[in-house]
């Protein structure tokens, strides 16, 4: 049997910023049209300059059972709307498998919900460990006025249906209000269970 | 079904010192008699202060499939002879599970092997991810003069086995020559395949 190799990647641990990333995943505003609840604000945004909202370098870890792959992920600070930035989010294809979030620098919240739209939400600071446990679809958001950057790491066979997402959106958003943030209902949130 | 529910556990990002660890590993020499290769350095160890090598803070995630579990690993400055302190190491009860490791905080080693005792080597510095791919033993060293400290994820189910490098060592051992780390042969080292 060809064992893979074992390797170091190196990268900075305030910024993120991985050296030798195989691939680096840029989402701008127009990659997720119809996510932020402000759609005019989001529509404004998308003429002005399509904002970059976050980064992902990713390892040259195989996709396979028993492997465990990581990425480290730059949320860029900004708002559409009154709306903080955040990623697309997802379920696991493989609902059972979990992930782990280490916070390096900058404010964020990770958002989870059930398939049912039960909401949680985990607040993340440098050094806080936030645990996706198996079943709960995950995002996260940077409430901070710098880039909130952290590590995650999660099982080889997971996948990712984003799919799924993009049709519900989660129960919670977190927007501004008196310059805090502040966790209220998703307006457009449509919950599978209906 | 009854879902594990998300949470956040803190922690210092250079120290390693998590704030809500449900459970705190310390190995002090004493713990690891016989893996060093300078006997008469390590009981004369044992005799003056038995030192505290490593400690490790865990998570309460279930040691279950499909779970990503983690913690923080904490390895003192100092030496055994000429000889780095060192985790225990070991293989996965499950050979083919991987695992991930990030430097946070000081200099080491991540130090490998095949079930052949074929060795490898990685240096990890802060925010090197150094990953253990499927069937790779697996331990760690501390090359600097402070705490060499790191964060690790690996999946749930794989579980753990100390005996089998309790009884085979490692092939390569790391010491301080002029003060710096060399690679050298484990002059204990006992090959599996043999």
């Amino acid at each position: 049997m060809k064992l893979l190799e074992p390797f170091g990647a190196e990268f900075d641990l305030k910024s993120g910023v991985m050296q030798s990333a195989k691939h680096l995943i840029q989402r701008h505003l127009s990659d997720m049209r119809g996510m932020y609840a402000d759609v005019a604000a989001e529509n404004a945004l998308l003429e002005a300059n399509n904002p970059m909202i976050y980064e992902v370098y990713t390892s040259e870890v195989p996709e396979e059972a028993g492997q465990v792959l990581y990425c480290t992920t730059v949320i860029h600070p900004g708002r559409v709307g009154d709306e903080y930035f955040m990623t697309k989010g997802h379920f696991h294809s493989l609902r059972d498998r979990g992930e782990i979030y280490l916070g390096l620098s900058g404010e964020g919240y990770l958002l989870l919900q059930t398939e049912e739209g039960e909401p949680r939400a985990v607040a993340m600071h440098p050094g806080t460990a936030a645990y996706v446990p198996p079943y709960w679809a995950h995002r996260t958001v940077n409430v901070g006025k710098e880039p909130f950057v952290f590590f995650a790491a999660w099982p080889g066979d997971s996948g990712h249906d984003y799919g799924t997402i993009e049709k519900m959106g989660f129960p919670q958003i977190l927007v501004s209000r008196g310059d805090k943030p502040a966790l209220v209902k998703n307006p457009r949130f449509v919950s599978g269970a209906d």
